[in-house]
C-alpha cells in the first residue's frame, strides 16, 4: 500500500502532536514529509529523529545552527521564516497538509496550501474565521478538499457524509462551556490566567483553552462552520454541554438529529481526517455512557450570554459577514496576549473585541489581504484601547 | 409528481393509524391502494372514506355485509381471512407494503409482500424473529428493499446511510425501560395488565406496550437488528435510556459514535421509511435539549437482568439461533394473552417463556414452514406450563 505523505504546519503545538502520535500508530499508512515548527526546537528534535522528514521549517534563523547540530544525521533541508514556513506548505511531496498552527498566524500557510492543491486537515479555525469566503471559493476552484479536524466539525462532517445538505434544518453545535460555566458571574473579575488554561474535558493548546474559557472559541466555530458546511450563521445554534461527549449534532428537516459521540480525545478527529473516507481503529477504550450516567444540555441564552459576550460578539461579527470576523479574531488575540500579560482582566477581554467591532467600517473582502488588513487595523485598534484601559485611574 | 402507491397491512393499528396520518399530510405524494385491518371495522370504515383504497381485507367474513351497506359508494373489492389478506399484501398496484400487523399474525402476509417484489416498510419485528433468514435472503433473490419503521432500527439505518458497514463495532440499541424501570422487583407481582399498558414515553399499540413493559420488546429488536444490518448478536447491546430521545447508537472501529434523536413520535420513523431516501418535513416540534436537561444511561446488567428476565431471554434464543426465536416469540404471546385474561401474574411471563424455551430442541429454518411448525409447538407447550401453573397450590 502507498503510505500517504503528510506535511504537519504546528508540528509541536497540541494538534500537531497528537497527529504525530496517530502517524506513529499507522507507520504503514502515513509517512511524514514536512514539519513546520515555532521555536520548540527540543520537541522539534526529538520529531525529526522519530520521523525523519525531507523538510522542516522554524521561526528563527538563530535556532537553525543548533538544530543542524544535533540531529545528525539529518540530510534534509532546513529553513526558516515565513518564506521558510510557506515552502513547508507548499512542499510538492505532500498529499495531505495537517493546517495546525495556532491563531491568525495559520492563515498564510493554509492558504498556500490550499494554492497547491494538497488536501487540507483543518485544525486552525482563525483561517476560516477571517477569510472563510475566500479560502472556501479557492478550495473549490483547485478542487482541494477540506476536512475538519476540529472536533465539533468532524462531528458534523460525519453526522453530515451520506445524507443529503439540502436538507439540514439546523446546526447544533456543542460547548463543554469550559472551566467558568457554573462560576457565578461575581468572581469573574478573579479569574487568572491559570485558572482560564484548566479547560475541564479537553487537554488543548493554549489558544484554544483561553478562548474555550471565553466561548471565543465556540464563536470562532460558529463562523467556521458556517464557510465548512455551508450553512446561515441563523441556522447554527450552541448547546452548553459540559460532559463534551456529543461533539456537534444535525438536525435534519424531518426533525431527526444526528449527533457523533465519543470520549474527548482529539486522536480521533484527527484519524478520521487523516484516513477518511475510512476509518481505522484506535486502541482508546470504547465510550462509556454507563459510567458517565448522564448526558447534560444547557441554553447559552439561560446560561452564557451574560457571563460569557464573546458568544454574542460572535454572532454579531458572522452575520455582519466581510471583514468583521477578521476583526473579531484579530481583537481577541491582542486582549488574550493583554490578558496573559497581566495587564488586563478576564472580563476586559469582551470589552476590548467590543469595543474594536463598534469603531470598524467592514469592507468586502476580495483578497486575502483584505482580511490582513482588517487584522491589522484591529490589533492596533484593541492596542489602543487597551492602553486607555491601562490609564484609567 | 408520479405518486407512490401504498399498502398497509395492519391499517387500524397504532402503526397503520399513524402511517395514514403521515400519508393525508402528504397526499401529494402518497396514494393508499390496499387496506388489511382486523376487527375494528368502525375505524377502517372512516380510513375507506378518507383514502379511498382499491381493495381491503378484513379479518372475519361476517364483517363484510355491514361494510359493504355503510361504505358507499365504495367499489373496491373486499376480502376476507387469510386468503384476502395475502391478495392484499401481493395487490399488484403496490409500490410499497407497510407491514404493520403486529405480532406473528405478520409474518406470512409480510413474505407474501416480499415474494410479490414489493419494497417493505417493515414495523411487524415478529416476523424477522421468527424467520430472520428466510426473509433476509428472499428480499435478497428478489431484491427487495425492507425500511425499518420501529424507531430504534430506523435510527440505526439513519446512522449507518453513508458509512461502511463493514467498519461498525457495536449496535447500541437504546430501550426505555418501559412503565417499571424504577420500580423495585418486590412490587412486580402486583403490575397489573393496565399497569404494563402506561408506557411512559411512547404511544403504542397493546403488544408493543406489554412487551415494552417485560424489556421482551428490547429482546425482539435485538434479534431484529441482528437480521436488518447483519451484525452478529454478540455485537448489539443495550442501553437504558429513560428519556427515549435517542433512538439508537452506532459504534465505529474508531471509536466513533452516531447516535439518532428526535422527540419519541412514530410518525418521524414511518415517513423516513415512506420518503426514503429524501427526508420531508413534518409540523412537530423541534427536539427541545434545554427543556429535556439531560438524557440518562443505565446498564442493563446493573439495572434490568434481575428485573426483566426477557432480556436475557431473548438474547439466549438469539445465540442459539434456528427456530429458537420463532419459540420465543410464541410462547411470549401466549404469556401475553394469558395475564392479560388475568390468569398468569407478571412474573410469570419470563417463567413461562423461559420454560418452553428449556424444552425445545431447536430445528434448522429451512423455510418459513420451520419456523410455523416451531411456533405452533411452543404455542401448545406454553399452554400446558400455563395450565399446570394454574394447577398450582
Amino acid at each position: 500500500m502507498k503510505r500517504k505523505k503528510i506535511t504537519i504546519l504546528g508540528s509541536t503545538g497540541s494538534i500537531g502532536t497528537n497527529t504525530l502520535e496517530v502517524i506513529g500508530r499507522y507507520k504503514e499508512r502515513y509517512e511524514v514529509v514536512a514539519l513546520a515548527a515555532g521555536s520548540n526546537i527540543n520537541l522539534l528534535k526529538q520529531q525529526i529523529k522519530q520521523f525523519r522528514p525531507h523538510i522542516i521549517s522554524v521561526r528563527e534563523t538563530d535556532h537553525l545552527a543548533a538544530l543542524r547540530e544535533e540531529v545528525k544525521p539529518f540530510h534534509g533541508e532546513v529553513v526558516t521564516g515565513m518564506e521558510g514556513l510557506l515552502q513547508v506548505a507548499r512542499y510538492s511531496e505532500a498529499d495531505m497538509v495537517v493546517c495546525a498552527i495556532s491563531g491568525s498566524d495559520g492563515l498564510i500557510p493554509t492558504y498556500e496550501a490550499i494554492l497547491s492543491g494538497k488536501s487540507i486537515a483543518l485544525a486552525n479555525k482563525e483561517a476560516l474565521v477571517m477569510a472563510g469566503e475566500i479560502i472556501m471559493e479557492k478550495a473549490r476552484t483547485t478542487r482541494v478538499s477540506i476536512l475538519p479536524v476540529d472536533s465539533e466539525h468532524s462531528a458534523i462532517f460525519q453526522c453530515i457524509k451520506g445524507h443529503n445538505q439540502k436538507e439540514i434544518r439546523r446546526l447544533l453545535l456543542t460547548a463543554s462551556g469550559g472551566p467558568f460555566l457554573f462560576t457565578p458571574q461575581e468572581e469573574f473579575s478573579k479569574i487568572t490566567y491559570q485558572d482560564a488554561l484548566r479547560h475541564p474535558t479537553w487537554c488543548m493548546g493554549e489558544k484554544t483553552s483561553l478562548d474555550s474559557a471565553t466561548l471565543m472559541n465556540k464563536a470562532l466555530e460558529v463562523i467556521e462552520a458556517h464557510w465548512l458546511f455551508n450553512v446561515p450563521i441563523q441556522y447554527i445554534e450552541v448547546v452548553m454541554h459540559p460532559e463534551s461527549i456529543i461533539h456537534s449534532m444535525v438536525e435534519y428537516c424531518d426533525g431527526n438529529v444526528l449527533a457523533l459521540l465519543s470520549t474527548p480525545d482529539m486522536r480521533l478527529p484527527i484519524l478520521y481526517a487523516l484516513s477518511y473516507p475510512e476509518r481505522l481503529p484506535l486502541d482508546l477504550p470504547p465510550l462509556d455512557l454507563f459510567r458517565l450516567g448522564k448526558l447534560s444540555f444547557y441554553d447559552p441564552l439561560e446560561i452564557g450570554v451574560q457571563k460569557f459576550p464573546c458568544l454574542r460578539l460572535g454572532y454579531h461579527a458572522a452575520r455582519q459577514g466581510a471583514t468583521m470576523p477578521a476583526v473579531l479574531n484579530a481583537a481577541n488575540e491582542v486582549a488574550l496576549e493583554a490578558f496573559k500579560q497581566g495587564r488586563i482582566s478576564f472580563c476586559d477581554i469582551p470589552r476590548i473585541i467590543e469595543e474594536t467591532l463598534d469603531c470598524h467600517k467592514p469592507v468586502p473582502l476580495r483578497e486575502i489581504s483584505d482580511a490582513l488588513r482588517a487584522d491589522l487595523w484591529a490589533r492596533q485598534q484593541a492596542r489602543d484601547i487597551i492602553g486607555r484601559l491601562s490609564c484609567r485611574p
